[in-house]
């Protein structure tokens, strides 16, 4: 087991009707000015940006607003924001939405407070953030986990690059979790979710490690319950309990719990962005639903052993000792077959992606060769190209 | 599922050498003053104390020491050591040990800062603590899980109470975690750590709630993680991957991971409180594993299916529908066997308890019959102690 540091500050009010804390928990940070960052016309309609806003008037916050995110959040929303927090004097970032919002409000939070430094060379680890501000979150979407997590990926759409960083910083103060705010999440979004926190889970669990059972079984437990709460929301989207084991998950999946002791980089993740950054209209679980099969049958033979351990315990396969391989062909079909029944694609092509197009993701991938990506099996341009054509169709 | 709040601010450090960090990790609080909070002798004789010193030393903290601290903490030496604080101007409490040094030196930390207070009657919840001093540990035992935990338990020899109280600010700033630091924890504290984790996983697991299936998965993750961990420790004591997977159990079952969405009373903690009160000499995980078999066998058919749960996916027992109770008790039955095969009592005789005692435990763990402890099978005086007599023998 690798040395670690595992830290989770963030607060988190779970469950019904917790939103409507929001008032006393920013107050508690006695805030001059909140930025309430959202995304599009949901918030608003569903009444719960209104809400809110009571919310804080009660407690006399004064308040600001941005609206506008979209799904790969914009590099040119975050400078926009920064500019208000900074013209506005805002020293609370209040995100009320999925991960998008979340990222780009902690993308605007750390640059506000380091008006010296360009935020992109954040997410370019060019530098780092040393101060932020305060900020909470209220979910509306269960998938990236951003809520808990120390990452922030923010998309440039100038130069087409989706770049994540890490960092405590980018840890929310508080973060509000209620379930009943994901009923109205349709059935693909639900599915793209599911995948997002199933393969927060499932990526770090095939990073490099040994001797970690207690993270793998926790790891085995989320991408088992994931899949099942995924199943039943899109079965019957008001089904609490999916929704709120789903909730939990995906705080869960990436608030570095699953990761414990291990080497980690969310390697499909690095894939996926590349084709989402290009393609901004791939959302980012399909684009990982997309990928994961074809590069899990690329890696696997570098550790038959943690992947029999995957097909056994994810997914109950008694194992071929005689022919290991198959069995962890099974368990990936059933994953990529799961995949399939929630809606998800599972190639490229599907996606809208250009044949032409798989030599410049590699080399965005690889950072124009310069880069390799960790795992069992280390992962260069060419194998990089190579997992892009088999993903392809 | 159960609205809850989920708060874990402890920064841990986890690994080899970890301990050298303390320094740092102790000025980064700009303390005045420290005070060093230890045991007896082991912390002295493995040269942890001189490196804990020479570290402190080296960032130029200066600090006091109180040593000491015996299994079941108890309140004389708590005063003692608020006393010191407040007369030294410490800032911040060091502890270096166990659960019983953590629990000791959280109840210092809240004595001291609030000096209009009495420290018992944090523990007998008359009032709660309003502040804190900055505290940190470095860990040597995997089994109470107080390095994570918001829970404190402390004992007054003089009335022969042992009582615990929850509390934000029992959180500890940061912990210490080196597995090697447990290596020389004999065969029979590691096997009462081994179940004292293991009961915090399982008593969650049995309180009521419906519909948290990924609490539940790491619930069951954490339980049989640490059966296979305890075992492995007790066949070989250097063995890094059981102490590491050990004592990140440890940390795991008790900062509240495993209760999210339950409503929750550690309710054989409950009766093992009056045991080791009454009888300081019994280690508390020892009292647990003579407690826990008769209380199981006495609850269950209050919740038929949770207990088929246990024993399918804790123990992998087929189901026998026909007669589930059969199933229930195999589960049981393992779970004692586990026990005994790792040297624990499963009776109180064997611990020196005497049957006359009975009646007065029930009372203490009933507080004279007026409360009765949460459950799917809710327990008053009566229920209490015929639990006690079937523990007996």
């Amino acid at each position: 087991m690798n040395n670690f540091i595992y830290e989770t500050p963030t607060k988190v009010y779970f469950g019904k009707d917790e939103e409507l804390k929001v008032g006393k928990l920013v107050a508690e940070f006695k805030p001059k000015k909140v930025l309430i960052h959202y995304g599009g016309k949901s918030a608003k309609e569903s009444g719960l940006l209104d809400r809110v806003k009571k919310c804080l008037l009660y407690e006399n916050i004064s308040f600001v607003e941005l609206g506008g995110v979209v799904a790969n959040p914009e590099l040119k929303l975050v400078r926009e924001g920064i500019k208000l927090c900074i013209d506005e004097g805002v020293d609370f970032v209040l995100a009320v939405g999925g991960g998008s919002v979340i990222d780009s409000a902690k993308d605007i939070a750390n640059g506000a407070a380091n008006p010296d430094m360009d935020v992109w060379d954040f997410s370019l680890r060019k530098c780092e953030p040393v101060k932020t501000l305060n900020k909470g979150a209220i979910l509306t979407l269960s998938a990236a986990g951003s809520e808990m997590s120390n990452s922030c990926v923010i998309t440039n759409t100038e130069t087409g690059e989706k770049r994540g960083y890490g960092s405590s910083l980018n840890r929310m103060n508080f973060a509000i979790e209620n379930p009943e705010l994901t009923y109205t999440v349709n059935a693909y979004q639900t599915a793209c979710g599911a995948v997002d926190i199933a393969m927060h889970t499932i990526e770090r669990y095939f990073c490099p490690g040994e001797d970690t059972y207690l993270t793998d079984a926790i790891a085995e437990a989320v991408i088992k319950s994931v899949m099942k709460a995924g199943k039943d929301c899109i079965a019957n989207p008001t089904d609490y309990a999916a929704r709120a084991n789903m909730m939990w998950a995906s705080s869960i999946a990436h608030n570095g719990l699953t990761q414990c002791g291990r080497e980690i980089q969310l390697v499909v993740h690095q894939f996926e962005h590349e084709v989402s950054g290009m393609y901004p209209k791939v959302a980012h679980g399909a684009g990982l639903a997309a990928l994961w099969c074809s590069w899990a049958r690329y890696v696997y033979d570098a550790n038959i052993n943690r992947w029999l351990q995957y097909a056994k315990n994810v997914w109950n396969l008694d194992i071929d000792f005689e022919h290991p391989q198959k069995t962890i062909e099974q368990a990936i079909d059933k994953q990529e077959q799961y995949y399939a029944s929630i809606g998800m694609p599972t190639n490229l092509k599907v996606l809208g992606v250009k044949k032409e197009d798989l030599e410049k993701l590699a080399l965005g991938c690889s950072r124009n060769n310069s880069r390799t990506l960790i795992g069992y099996k280390p992962l260069d341009y060419e194998d990089i190209l190579k997992i892009y054509e088999m993903a392809y169709e």
